[in-house]
């Protein structure tokens, strides 16, 4: 895989007005450019640039709906839910985490649902958002049926992430995971490698351990069977049943507390109809917040400073790999896949943008890309 | 390991009559062996009547304060803190979560939090009490450290359960597990079967993997070093930092939403400390409380039902095995170790139980127990 690195502002400039042109207001573009641009930032390149053609073919199919506006089908002071009318899960998400937030600065907590949305991106996105306003935050989605639960041989729940923010010093508390065992990008990474997968990854149509990445994607694809094992793997002897436990929790904080589609029914017969959930909590409720912040951060600081593995070189704690990565994004430019690159050209002329005033010609038959940043 | 079989009403009766002599009421009597007894019902052997002499040893010990009421020390209409000042585990627990139920029901949820108090059983007993009254429940608990962070060689947190039930037809979905790849209970399980623990649970001194349980259990107790590793292990290629996560989250909701000890400072010093936390959070604040169960209820069958892996006998649903050994367990006794008998005989010396009433003449050196039910 060849890559070519792009600067933080040229990736914004262009991915604003891109979404300029598919009919999204400024607002609109700044909110889902920023998720995106974040998920670089942090290193998550599975969920920035590389997603731009799933939005693209997304609101080609319809699965997207440009125009739609959330709306909050019911609410109460410590909660809501939201039809999203298959907006664009970025929108969904921040509004929903924004209206979280909103409530609990005033009831001191809240959870907020939404149903018939799309992929909203990172989920620790909008667990940030409330941490970043002094609470904590919980962000959860449902997706596409990816994970196999313990003893079946199809799947049956998304990668179904569980996402928490909360304030600390120097750094926040960031911890966002799928509750399969790797995501779905892992998998494909493989295949692109042609390599083998690792043992205790994914399963086959027939409910088997499989390291073959190409046969696993498109049982996956052609829903045939077969999938990726919950965190644990697909046995309870390393505690699979847990992984597919907390990937229940994520299914009841967006479909069941939505009245929306469970992972198994989403994108089917054209359907997309995602679901999250989104928490907010003023840890004001538990006495003084900065108090309780610095209770966390000494916590952390211990983590970090414990006696490391014979052989380890560093203890992270959570979010502390996305604080160094950004830092390191923000001074020495994004890298972006050469195939993602593609998809961007593509992008730009379907909807009519300049590619070449972001990106400069680029040749991609030529092996020697320039980095633009 | 030789077992023998007592019936549920008789270990009812033993145990409220020892708990009674170290000095608890009738209602606390009940609540304690509630908790312990559900666990054997359930079939969760490590935390009912083998546990018994724990709890016995922390009273002697002072660590648990059999007069000591759990004080609420902050307080919304949304949250609660309460100091346990060294109290029974099980009544801090039944307590906290039956004002979490409270405010839930006035508020729509509600996050309660404790602090010093002492190993309080299974935490799926306290989710369970909520959604006996038709609400969500969550329970979390810190412990004495035993979890080693990723690439770390200490353990630095606890088992660190979550648990979380929902209402639901024909049973209660009821998901409770510990954070890490298996709790301490199985590699003394495995110590006294004198077998290899299998590869990828443990860790030595070193921080490295390792199959030697007396090692690691002996480490752990000397906090010299290694432990259990988090769900998905010791590398970041399982997800092993998940794990990690998903303990950092019951930390929060314990110790740190309750300024407690975090697990790592709990039990040094003769300090016991372990944090509780309680959410209960009503259904009917996303919609009708019915549909939303029905909904719930209605994946679970399709889990249930989904198609099977080749070889795989039966696909679960969490809570199901729980009630599956429930209905066993009260038609057929419960087995109990011979081990445990003992203790149970020591227990009823010391506090003055006459142990011959409930279970008659044991003669420990025959291994023809009678079993009693």
């Amino acid at each position: 895989m060849s890559h070519v690195k792009f600067s933080y502002e040229i990736l914004d400039a262009f991915c604003k007005e891109a979404f300029g042109k598919f009919g999204f207001s400024d607002e609109e573009c700044a909110i889902i450019t920023d998720v995106l641009l974040t998920s670089d930032l942090y290193g998550i390149e599975s969920h920035g640039m590389q997603r731009l053609s799933r939005y693209h073919k997304g609101i080609e199919k319809g699965l997207i709906d440009v125009q739609a506006k959330p709306e909050v089908v019911f609410e109460t002071p410590v909660s809501a839910v939201i039809d999203a009318h298959k907006g664009m899960g970025q929108l969904v998400g921040h509004k929903a985490m924004s209206i979280a937030i909103e409530k609990a600065k005033k009831s001191g907590m809240a959870v907020v649902t939404a149903r018939d949305s799309n992929h909203f991106g990172i989920a620790g996105y909008y667990a940030k958002m409330a941490s970043d306003q002094g609470l904590i935050g919980l962000a959860f989605t449902n997706s596409e049926a990816i994970m196999v639960p313990t003893y079946a041989k199809l799947a049956m729940l998304g990668s179904n992430p569980i996402a928490i923010a909360m304030p600390a010093s120097p750094y926040p508390f960031l911890f966002d995971a799928s509750t399969t065992v790797v995501t779905r990008g892992k998998l494909e990474m493989y295949r692109k490698a042609e390599k083998d997968l690792p043992e205790g990854w994914a399963l086959d149509e027939t409910g088997t351990a499989s390291t073959d990445a190409p046969r696993v994607l498109e049982n996956i694809v052609n829903k045939t069977g077969g999938g990726i094992m919950p965190l644990g793997g697909n046995t309870e002897l390393y505690g699979g049943h847990k992984g597919y436990g907390y990937g229940m929790i994520c299914e009841i904080f967006t479909s069941i507390l939505s009245l929306g589609l469970t992972s198994n029914h989403t994108h089917t017969n054209g359907i997309g109809g995602t679901c999250h959930g989104f928490i907010a909590i003023d840890p004001a409720v538990f006495g003084d917040p900065e108090e309780i912040i610095g209770h966390l951060s000494t916590f952390l600081e211990e983590l970090r400073n414990a006696p490391k593995a014979d052989g380890a070189e560093k203890i992270y704690t959570h979010g502390e790999k996305e604080v160094l990565a950004t830092k390191d994004r923000r001074e020495n430019g994004i890298e972006v896949d050469i195939k993602t690159v593609q998809e961007m050209k593509d992008m730009s002329d379907y909807v009519g943008v300049d590619f070449e005033k972001y990106f400069g010609h680029f040749d991609f038959a030529d092996e020697n890309y320039k980095s633009v940043y």
